[in-house]
């Protein structure tokens, strides 16, 4: 992309209204633009991050052998009053009457429409198992919604349902999502850690939410340092490897890791007192086991082996997409803007031209262009008539990990400058081993491929 | 993917409620599920041909240099009133009032939202011209919603505005559009028609809709029959070249061809008799050349290069992304279920094991399958014990284009049999060759990439 050709508004003064870091980074970077309180336009860097972070959640899904499809955003009352959750869900739920003056709702979780389709299509235990997911914008009218995207009243989020015939069979879906979530994290270059928690309207006993460390979350940790040691890498699964993902669960979650809704001081004590940490997190997911609340409740069962008809056990597990990027900020930036983790960054590379017209410093950032576009690499070039400096402000403002600097003066030597946004380091060399040095480097953060 | 593990709910009856076969196909397929009346679930499969309409939008928008991006789904109603259209919209327009008593509504269009957001951020003419889009869920609270996806009330559509400093600048946007059109179409194995079209309430006087010619579409289309010769093709284009895009526009608007909102029977007459059909068509996309209307309601200005403020000349353009998928059923299918274009099927191949279980023959499969998936192709392997009836019924009913039936009986002389679904064709030859004729056929329908 051209810079000049972009809808890249960035601001030049800290927007009054973004109280911390991430909100006031993204309406910089002309990310995104509030339209009412806590509903957001993305503006086309905002979407790009926001369509990476959902391609790589589709990419981690799918490997588990999780199905996508899609819902309707809105849905009618009734499928709600089935479960008991019309009334009991409160005013967070938006609601509003048709022409023909029917209840509808927006849809601020799915948990009755996925049984709904569930036992419209499935009645024997021998189409289990069975986990369906979708991607798709949820709305709940938060009091105050605020932080920008990380407390949105409309979100975007992923939400999974699995349906299995027995208690065991479910709590290994469990540890399938457990074993996705921390690879599509890790994919983002986060570090997500899951925390035993509270099961809140959705009820059931079994789980855990994911939190990223950060000094602005809304919720208060507790856990054992060794944990912030764990990486799941890049270590093959095979997701129907009961015993393995049943390791990989254990591994992970067999510390001490608490939020404040579940904290239980005594267990804390338990862990040696120089590994204790207090810290602030951000929720960025959660997976649940509620056995058979939903599949009773509204009628979901299958036949099972020997023709008995049985309520499936479900569980559901979101990630929070939209407010990822809020968290990935939280975690990537410094005083001059974020730095972007090479999995999510909107373009691969930028390139700066410091003297737009000079006909061999032009010519060489077009070589580079072409090149990074033929290794199916995104550059943004930045080839307006403005001062350097500016130009830097920009690129550093908003992010991308790899920025290539040209001039008139290097390209003499037949140099360009090569710059890491994390770093500031910048190392000269040929155009040619620039852009195998940023090939390279992306070799190892292959794009998401999506649904 | 193996049929084993996906969720593909066929349906065996003719549902009732299905007027038209593109309805009825995509109940049967087990593509869509009725929540409510014009509401639908997207189940897997048709998620997936949804999904990769829309990344061919996407792909052929940016091409001709247009910026994706996302709007909220909901928006306040204040914007509404200050164009006018809140009281005038009626009562397609869904409506509702958050916990604080806001007016809202679910946008059925955004006309509103985009100049907010250009206004916002937008002040010289320096930064035009500029054209940007979304894909997004919108909302028409039709009275009689009907013929599925067809006419839903929730539906996924491509909404693009540009904002030019002229209306010579703006027209070429308008071309750039129908260019781009005709792209996109083609690309899925559909021939629209541009015709010269109503305005209705966004207003304006240039606009033309496109029309998929089908016994089932809602409007009755008059044409001159040259004009179905017309195709786009392989030719390249460059979306800068105002004089190419003005020919394509004149080459493919300049023979008669109205709806019956426009149809001018004095100037039918004139077309040559046997040259002259009446059929009926789809509307599947429309363009709007529409001035200043929004932006002097709404104080969308520039300032020009003589330093004056001048409100900005806009178009909106828009392409019915759900509503194709029932277009393009309507365009392809024969008395045995869909036939998938090759540029939007959601598989690319269907492999048949006419004897699951048979050693030879499962080995066969599966190296078929990951030999596919190692070229980049997606295969979808009915690895099922059913008859072979019953899993041909099934991959005609779903409709890949593109058949390979394996069983031992082949094998013992190295074949495999491939089978065209479009003309019911079957060829034996070697599994080998059989992957390389289908490589082949993808290589001139390459996957979308997507925004």
């Amino acid at each position: 992309m051209r810079l000049s050709r972009y809808f890249l508004p960035v601001l030049k003064e800290n927007p009054a209204e973004a109280q911390i870091v991430s909100h006031r980074l993204m309406l910089r970077a002309g990310m995104i633009k509030q339209q009412s309180a806590g509903i957001y336009s993305w503006l086309p860097l905002g979407f790009k991050v926001l369509r990476k972070i959902e391609d790589i959640v589709h990419d981690e899904q799918i490997r588990a052998g999780h199905i996508p499809m899609q819902m309707p955003t809105l849905q009618t009352a009734d499928l709600w009053r089935e479960s008991g959750r019309y009334d009991a869900y409160g005013p967070e739920m938006l609601r509003m009457k048709d022409r023909h003056d029917r209840d509808m709702l927006f849809s601020p979780t799915a948990e009755e429409m996925f049984t709904d389709v569930f036992r419209a299509h499935v009645s024997s235990y021998k189409d289990l198992p069975l986990t369906l997911y979708q991607i798709q914008w949820k709305f709940r009218d938060e009091v105050r919604p605020r932080f920008g995207v990380m407390r949105g009243r409309e979100f975007y989020m992923k939400d999974g349902y699995n349906f299995d015939l027995t208690k065991e069979d479910a709590l290994h879906a469990y540890n399938r999502h457990l074993v996705s979530y921390l690879r599509t994290y890790e994919r983002m270059g986060l570090q997500a850690i899951p925390m035993r928690a509270d099961s809140g309207p959705i009820g059931g006993d079994d789980t855990h939410e994911f939190l990223v460390l950060a000094e602005t979350g809304e919720s208060e940790v507790f856990y054992d340092a060794q944990i912030t040691d764990l990486t799941f890498g890049d270590r093959e699964i095979d997701y129907d490897d009961r015993a393995a993902c049943q390791g990989v669960l254990e591994e992970f979650t067999s510390r001490y890791a608490r939020t404040d809704e579940t904290h239980d001081e005594a267990a804390f004590n338990e862990v040696p007192e120089e590994r204790r940490r207090v810290a602030r997190g951000i929720e960025v997911g959660q997976i649940f086991y509620f056995g058979t609340k939903y599949s009773e409740a509204m009628n979901a069962t299958v036949v099972d082996s020997e023709g008995n008809k049985v309520p499936v056990h479900m569980g559901s597990h979101g990630i929070g997409v939209s407010r990822l990027l809020g968290a990935i900020i939280e975690a990537n930036h410094d005083d001059n803007g974020i730095i972007w983790p090479e999995g999510v960054t909107p373009f691969h590379v930028g390139i700066v031209n410091l003297k737009q017209g000079d006909e061999e410093a032009d010519a060489a950032c077009e070589a580079l262009y072409k090149e990074f576009e033929a290794a199916g690499l995104e550059p943004l070039y930045d080839d307006r008539k403005e001062r350097a400096g500016g130009k830097f402000a920009t690129m550093d403002l908003i992010g991308l990990p790899w920025r290539i600097t040209v001039g008139p003066r290097g390209l003499k030597n037949g140099v360009v400058e090569l710059t890491s946004r994390r770093t500031g380091e910048s190392v000269e060399l040929s155009p040619a081993d620039a852009v195998a040095k940023i090939k390279e480097i992306y070799a190892k953060h292959p794009d998401p491929k999506g649904a």
